[in-house]
């Protein structure tokens, strides 16, 4: 398609992004082109936006931002097979080699040579974005874009949650993020007896995950969460813990407060060395511990489209905030604060 | 404790039951004396009553009925550990041996030295019934004890669901009795995307199943199950087939809507041979079958007062009649007719 | 790669093939041209030459046969990207889409649209073959070509025999064709405590699993092979039953020598209905059954290389004809009277 | 049993042990007295001869030491129901409640109020040991005395080893100890591909690590593991990691050479706490740990008789040395400077 578009873009190194016009971007014959109808904020975007760390080492402008998308197909490359023009899509965002042993075995998440949407190619804070067929995930038209969008986060937390079965198990969710948040929600779907959600000082994120379903929420800021939940678990402790803040406090918390025999799926990301008393903790308990990383490519998006399209979770809540694309300052500065579900932008 | 008490007996060979007087039963030293609040009847219960050809051959009066129960324990064994006077208890009713390789491997549910409470030993359709302390479950106080008397026949059906998990997934229950429609409350609560409920000409459980949470009823006799089925999914056909119903329709059925790759749990109880198309429809579709009986001991007790302690689950309106014991006779013809979910007797 | 090469083609329908010469295949972008060092003998093979029901309806002449071979690429389409020429390889015969549930989940091996080599399109009993990239297995360079070309039907065993593990457990085999005697050599490999073999009349086949690791072979139309298996496991049965004949005698015994709790793995295509006792050996026995077509792609391949890289399996023993590939009839004839192993063709 | 017997005893705080005689044990009900055949040592013994900091806090003299046993049945309690007089029988060394969660779902080699034979109640360094019945695994009475004893830390071994599959799968083993080469043994039997044995400077147990089937032995104080086994894996790393050596740098590097997607499986308790990489090697990694303890009560030991019964597992060349009880200061010695395997004691 020829023409132009409005993209928030990563223009040089440093804090920030800029509205540019730039062409429609080309697309292969094995890809689609998509016209972007709502995308979401992700906290990988406001680690680009912001310049952290890891986004110095990782990014290359200029890039344009942005992974989460629910949008329609406007072109199509001439050999793709299973996409039609029309069609609703989002996106799995991990971009995959499919010849590593990995992809070769139903591992394709965590493919040793993968590509990043918005991260390591142009993303979807634009008016449209290219990707290859392979990885559009075609929504049911009744599904609003917004929801569409969201669908790879929570997949997330779909794929964290279901490392094994929550039915009639008592669950830890460690950090309340959006993800954590929509962990809660996951797990009041699928039948968990009682979910402990532990946050810190984020209130309207910890009325947010009380809202989703949360039958006890913790301030580890100020209370005690081992105590708390040990005591509420008849000492035993929870069946299952989901570590989700990638801090050394909640990845200690997670295993003391984990049955032993429990299972504990971590998806937080700690910036630097983790300590742990591997002995106590680990061998003597004898638990089990899911890293977790990305979507099962396409398993998890099944699951999620199953919860969502049935009405079993109701995300709506989790969205709190709609700007338009121009406002992503607003957005940005709301995630910084952390006072926000989801924020969505429209092109 | 002395005494004597009132009991629903299969005093001789031939259909029917009566209501007599017996000495309270003595108990062991490793056994628990249980005060009955409630009884529920069984299919089985039904079968001893009707004196069907299976209960021709297993039953040996007389015989005290009945194994679903909630009551309070009154007397405890010189060696019993874990329960307590006072304590309120539903009894696991595979009384195992604990010494063969099943019972030592965690499948005691398929213990080849099993007695089952009510069938081969005295049972609960009175006022005090005498069980081995390790088949004890001991329920929250606050539990009303009719819920915890279905807790059996509850567990029958998670036992089923949960052969793997059903998030997400579309699932058809084949058989609407009390347990196929326990399965479809449970599928409700652990987030199953879309649940097919197949019966017969039983209106009254039909509505039922549809008030518990099936989204679409189909009659067998009336409509194509497997038409409609594959017609809703895609021409996939389901993740999940239960089979509840025990006949070589729902049997052949339940094989031909799974999806390829599926998975299959079977319960029901059919009375001769099936055939089946073991090329198309088992190795051609790569499903995975899973035969089921009783409950995991006591993994699947666990799960069962996780969805109903947490209110996941309200069981409630599958409890549709109420008598005394006394009006055991009413109870058994309801069972007869299928005019009913559970029924209740108390002492 | 232009010219023209031998092949062996089924021409028109009838039993028989005839040695043809055509021109070498053409590739596509994607695809891969393969020089045939050693090709194998499938029974499937052998039912397209004799012309059975099942090829009568499934073939559509002309059409070169085979399908199992290791060879050498000599030509690679433009957008293939890690196959090189030179390579050595043989083929995961299954041509998927890669855009069904079944593909997308990790199950491309019941694809629904799945094409079969040498079945569906033309194969390698010829001088060159070419197929997708995505269907080539680069072999170790040191694996002989007549031990890569059986790595396809001894992969159709290894995902029979690892549905669950065998690890010091008891397995019955029933049917002793080159892949079942193939199952008997990966048990022995993998640990199994003690193999059962159950064959007929072929005694050339009994004594090659007796070579490859049987502990007891049954000729089970001379040999009650359910009370010989039951008492030699103390009554209980065995831990694994694996079903590689397909016929109504072998499933039915299959599940009868089977221990409560224990798991079949069923590969075998029998011709018509089965007749089940669906109640006691299934329900009542709480046992699971796992369809098996094909290998998973690519987990089984990994493992078969893994096995035989190694040495663990030495399945030379199993490769008892080598012909020219001009001489099929005689492979043919051998297989029509099962007085072979393995049958190799080089062309 | 009336009578003396001899023992070895840690009669009171501090290093060392005494050559007591003692009365015979008293039995209750349900336990039975096992007269000694063999008896092997452990690093728990050693430990606790050595009165090292653990030993110190957990042990409460006087106590008999020892738990690896193979014995004769002379006394039944009368409440025994399995075991009879005369059989040979090995123990469970892990004495459980049976009421508590882990114990009712299986997991009772977590019960959280475990004793331990030898540690927690008098142990079979001696003529005679009482345990519960329930503890007793009977053996063939073919399998020699010192090879029934060793199956409890050969168990450690199997439950590592099969927290998942092997088969066709590279392993890396870091620890070579006793156990650690139980470890190297077991996948050689259940048909590992390659097999890494990592140590440090003991020669005498490297060699034995390579004699029972290690394919690539690696001295970890002079090289470096994860270059080389990272190397040899084509930069891929490995299946499984087994940890076994409980030391910080083993832990690393088994995080370190495993694959993306991998499993490990810790048995090695660490003195002091662990600092880990968890964001690069666990989470992005995908990995899958198991913390492992003791052994399946009683799949393990299931396990562990088929594979030696069989002879699938020779472990005759891991019991380096056999001495009279008598002689246990020789034994303890040869534990100290590590220059063994199993040593095993005979009254």
């Amino acid at each position: 398609m020829k023409g132009e578009m409005k993209a928030v873009m990563k223009k040089k190194p440093g804090p920030g992004a800029e509205l540019v016009t730039v062409p429609i971007p080309k697309i292969g014959p094995r890809d689609i082109l998509v016209k972007i109808k709502a995308t979401s904020i992700c906290g990988t975007d406001s680690h680009i936006y912001e310049w952290n760390a890891w986004a110095q080492r990782r990014i290359k402008p200029p890039r344009i931002m942005g992974h989460e998308f629910g949008g329609e197909v406007v072109e199509v490359g001439k050999d793709v097979t299973f996409v039609s023009l029309g069609d609703h899509v989002s996106a799995e965002t991990h971009i995959v080699d499919n010849k590593c042993f990995q992809c070769r075995t139903g591992q394709a998440h965590v493919c040793q040579n993968m590509k990043i949407l918005g991260v390591d190619t142009d993303g979807c804070f634009a008016e449209y974005v290219a990707i290859p067929e392979e990885n559009a995930w075609v929504n049911d038209k009744s599904l609003p874009p917004e929801i569409a969008a969201i669908q790879e986060p929570f997949g997330n937390a779909v794929h964290t949650v279901f490392s094994e079965g929550v039915e009639g198990k008592t669950v830890a969710i460690f950090g309340l993020g959006p993800i954590g948040i929509c962990a809660v929600a996951i797990c009041k779907a699928a039948g968990a007896a009682h979910i402990f959600g532990v946050g810190r000082k984020n209130e309207y994120r910890l009325n947010l995950a009380k809202k989703m379903g949360a039958d006890t929420i913790i301030k580890s800021n100020e209370q005690d969460a081992v105590k708390i939940i040990k005591e509420a678990t008849g000492g035993y402790g929870v069946d299952v813990a989901l570590e989700m803040a990638g801090s050394q406090e909640a990845i200690n918390q997670s295993l003391k407060v984990l049955k032993p025999g429990g299972r504990m799926s971590a998806l937080g990301l700690p910036e630097g060395d983790i300590t742990l008393n591997w002995a106590d903790d680990i061998i003597f308990k004898a638990v089990r511990i899911y890293g977790i990383t990305g979507r099962r490519m396409y398993g998890t998006w099944y699951t999620t489209a199953g919860l969502l399209k049935s009405g079993r979770v109701n995300v709506e809540p989790i969205i709190t905030h709609k700007f338009k694309l121009e406002e992503y300052d607003k957005g940005m500065q709301l995630m910084r604060e952390g006072k926000c579900g989801k924020v969505v932008l429209y092109p």
